[in-house]
């Protein structure tokens, strides 16, 4: 691209200090482009929260700039949160790989969302717009069809890597990497890169050693049924074992949903060609235990996926026996471990064989670059600048010690928040301005119904409990018509503690009767003093600090 | 290059099978090329062997279409049997990067050869010959200024990748996976590629996490004198340990000829900058112990290294002391472990403090590509036919594996045994004759001296000793002037044996007195004689076959 004068700003809206929810924002003097829109699942502190997404006013206000998003590959921190983003803002167009682009699809049908302007795009594809060009770049990961990103601008050529690993035997496409060493030798300004791993020494395992794991698993126990749980996601990986299967004379009877549409899409895009492998759980009846493979969601425990449920023994369909042999193929993501454990733990107890990463460490690998990986993308692409991208502080931290040791300037390393920006201008990159960016939690399908003071709340809640006070105001004699009521959750247990509440409650009325005879009415007032006075009281007396919620019944006698 | 329907042929005269004694021959219709000329260091049954080199007859008789001899690395297993060839063969020129030049002028001054064709290049020297081309592709490895080999022939790219690995980190530059991967784009016919650490799995470690370890060995003793052990050839371990030094406010001492070698070569090449940072041996004297590093010879536990004679306290001008720390920044070679051990011994019975790779893993790191680093290579110029080179055949055969993991068709690989050749014609690899192909054992200086029936000997000595018969011979009367003189070594022991050396003394005296009277006498026939009748009486006698060495004492009385 010519040189302009222009300023290139790029920053995040999600995807720094954290580990989803990916936002990048690359924007010229007239064009902004915008690489994934993600969700974040929350951790378990965000209670109720079902997602977190970005603030996007900033792309609102500007909208008549956009000019598309551009998806890295079809995992939920990257295309999660394309329906809330397409409910706010106009975006002109979305490219994405075919198999992000089904998954969008079928995110899209299911919210009743309609968008006609989804572009499929290949390794091949280059965009031009009007002061940028956008080309792909084939990379390894958990997912098919990922790709890196390369924006040519007036300032330079800027990488971002998307989500990646270096896997020398894949089984899917190798990463191109002579299409990253020739753009490497043309020049590249800025490199955003992978950070997910970085807090790990060496190169990450091959997804080939696992299908080798996965192969001596199914000679091991080939006169046992098998029930197999992995990422829905990695649709290479249930290609391989959908292949295992064959070899050892077993079909595949799919239980969860979303390995339901994994299925469908490793199909429709000619990842598994066969189909007649795959039968129903009616058909499985009619088949011996060493015929049959059961290929299931559930492999972080989550409480109502297929496996969890055949654990509980609450699956309509499934009844593990004890000579079942129930294989994780995944590692436990941080927060899930305890669910994962609860699963195992009960599988355990029906006397079931499982086999995790924990006894067979080969039976799964990251999709993520670890250091030296890292490494090999920033000796490919040389780049003048570096900024590394989705992860944690720490593990941006170390991921820009690894740069500064593969030759790129420490000054010329950029650790930013989200909404912070860095400019580039002239052939040199600074810090800029910062953008509005900060969490919009989803509860439900509502946006942003629940701020984050509800959040706290939430919080507070799960601590200490909740104390509702029902107060019944006869608003014309501001007095009381009856001792409050109290009402506790979560807080003490009641019928051991009549004296405790009775306590409350007096104090109660007495706020209220103080508050009447001094203050002017208003109910806004009234309720928070009762919060104000009853908060240091209950504290004193319980050592706790309940969430207080007075409902003032205004009653016109 | 031009397609000129040309047949190029590719063989090894040394390196397939083995470790060592690396030499490699492309023939074109018109020319050769040959790349290396290393020797082998002999394993201990080669006894008395110095260096085993090639069988070059046929380089000798067709010298006249030789080009030159194109130098991958100055590591004696690759230039250590030059001055052999050149008194065997004519060369008119070798190409070698000025590092690897420098041990091969010094290599020749030392045996006193004169040689004026010696032309330095880089890596980006580019040497045109009749019907090929060749150039060079910057690698890491032990040794500073590797490269690998690219030909361009009529019939496609052969590369040749020289010892290598892929240190994301180097001390030195970086490999230039760049040009490799532009090569590979371009398409590589055949890829001839290190197989020396195929059987370790994964990624080898980075020489600078070894420039930490040693960091952090002088931090733990910075009270006490360091005395450290490494290959004099690892020039950028020497650079990394000076620097290291000079952090620390030590002085350097050398010892051991090839660790002055590697100084010098450092300091001429500008690897080392600063000379004030090495003194003599006297100047040591007025320093104080945590002022001083003693770095030498001796990782392997060769006897006469220097370290190993500070062990045996035979070392002239140290004398280690209980509270030195001797530091092996090395692994030993599969031979050397006794070796090894034995000095370590000594060093621990005096007391002292050893480091080595097994209390500090990563006080040392391989100079070869491991199975991941193999995998990239592979991929990087991701060739057409490939051919394992450098290592023994159980290393080839797995990087065999390797490249068919890779993509490479299993067809399309070829193991080859030296002096096995593979012709290029038509844009196909098949099989081509066979060259002569052998060792030739180097005793001291002198070439073939040693033939392979000494060899033999010596071996069986070895084993079950030898066992020398003095026969004196009255010439004129063809009798027995005495009872023929039995002396063994290594055979029996003669004090508890006097009946059984009687009894062969009796047997010898009974095989030349027949002897004499049924035949003409003739003095190698009569030896021979007594060799064939003594060897299955003392077989049957002892279950031993010492080696029989008759003296006959031919006297004219």
């Amino acid at each position: 691209m010519k040189k302009n004068n222009e300023t290139i700003s790029v920053f995040a809206l999600g995807g720094l200090g954290e580990i989803g929810k990916n936002m990048y924002v690359i924007k010229s003097d007239k064009e902004i482009i915008i690489i994934d829109a993600g969700v974040m699942f929350p951790e378990d502190e965000l209670l109720g929260i079902d997602y977190v997404i970005q603030d996007v006013s900033y792309l609102k206000e500007n909208e008549k700039l956009i000019k598309g998003l551009f998806i890295t590959h079809g995992h939920e921190d990257h295309i999660g949160g394309i329906p809330f983003l397409l409910q706010n803002v106009n975006i002109p167009k979305i490219y994405a790989s075919k198999v992000a682009n089904d998954l969008i699809v079928k995110k899209l049908v299911d919210r009743n969302i309609r968008y006609d302007n989804l572009e499929i795009i290949n390794e091949d594809s280059k965009i031009k717009l009007k002061t940028m060009e956008v080309e792909f770049i084939r990379t390894s990961h958990s997912i098919p069809e990922s790709m890196a990103i390369a924006v040519h601008t007036s300032e330079g050529i800027i990488i971002q890597t998307g989500d990646f690993k270096f896997d020398l035997t894949p089984i899917g496409p190798m990463s191109d990497i002579h299409k990253m060493a020739r753009l490497g030798e043309k020049g590249v300004k800025l490199l955003m890169s992978d950070s997910t791993n970085s807090l790990s020494e060496g190169f990450s395992k091959s997804e080939s050693s696992v299908d080798e794991t996965i192969n001596d698993i199914f000679d091991e126990y080939s006169t046992r049924r098998i029930i197999l749980a992995t990422f829905a996601s990695n649709i290479y990986r249930i290609k391989h074992i959908v292949e295992t299967c064959r070899t050892h004379g077993r079909k595949v009877v799919i239980y969860g949903r979303s390995m339901e549409n994994s299925k469908e899409i490793a199909l429709n895009n000619g990842l598994i060609k066969d189909k007649t492998i795959f039968i129903e759980a009616n058909e499985a009846k009619s088949l011996k235990k060493q015929e049959v493979c059961i290929l299931c969601t559930g492999s972080q425990g989550e409480p109502l996926a297929a496996l969890s449920r055949m654990a509980e023994g609450t699956h309509k369909q499934i009844t593990l026996m004890p000579d079942d042999v129930v294989v994780f193929s995944s590692s436990p993501i941080p927060g899930n471990k305890a669910s994962v454990n609860r699963v195992i733990n009960k599988l355990y107890l029906k006397g079931i064989k499982v086999v995790t990463n924990s006894s067979a460490p080969d039976i799964h690998t990251s999709g993520h670059a670890m250091q030296d990986e890292q490494k090999l993308m920033l000796r490919l692409f040389k780049p003048e600048y570096f900024m590394p991208i989705h992860g944690e502080y720490r593990m941006l931290k170390k991921h820009k010690e690894s740069a500064i040791s593969c030759g790129v300037k420490k000054e010329n390393i950029f650790i930013l928040k989200n909404g912070e920006s860095i400019e580039l201008s002239g052939g040199v990159i600074k810090r800029g301005k910062d953008y509005p960016a900060g969490d919009i939690y989803v509860d439900g399908s509502r946006i942003g119904g629940v701020g984050s003071v509800v959040l706290k709340d939430r919080k507070l809640m799960s601590k200490d409990g909740i104390l509702v006070a029902i107060i019944n105001l006869d608003i014309k004699n501001k007095t009381l018509l009856l001792h409050p009521n109290v009402t506790t959750r979560g807080f003490v247990l009641v019928n051991e503690n009549t004296d405790l509440i009775l306590s409350i409650s007096k104090k109660i009325e007495s706020i209220c009767k103080k508050y009447l005879q001094k203050n002017k009415y208003s109910y806004l007032d009234f309720k928070n003093q009762i919060i104000l006075d009853l908060n240091p009281y209950i504290l004193e007396l319980t050592g706790r600090r309940p969430i207080i919620l007075p409902v003032v019944m205004e009653l016109n006698k």
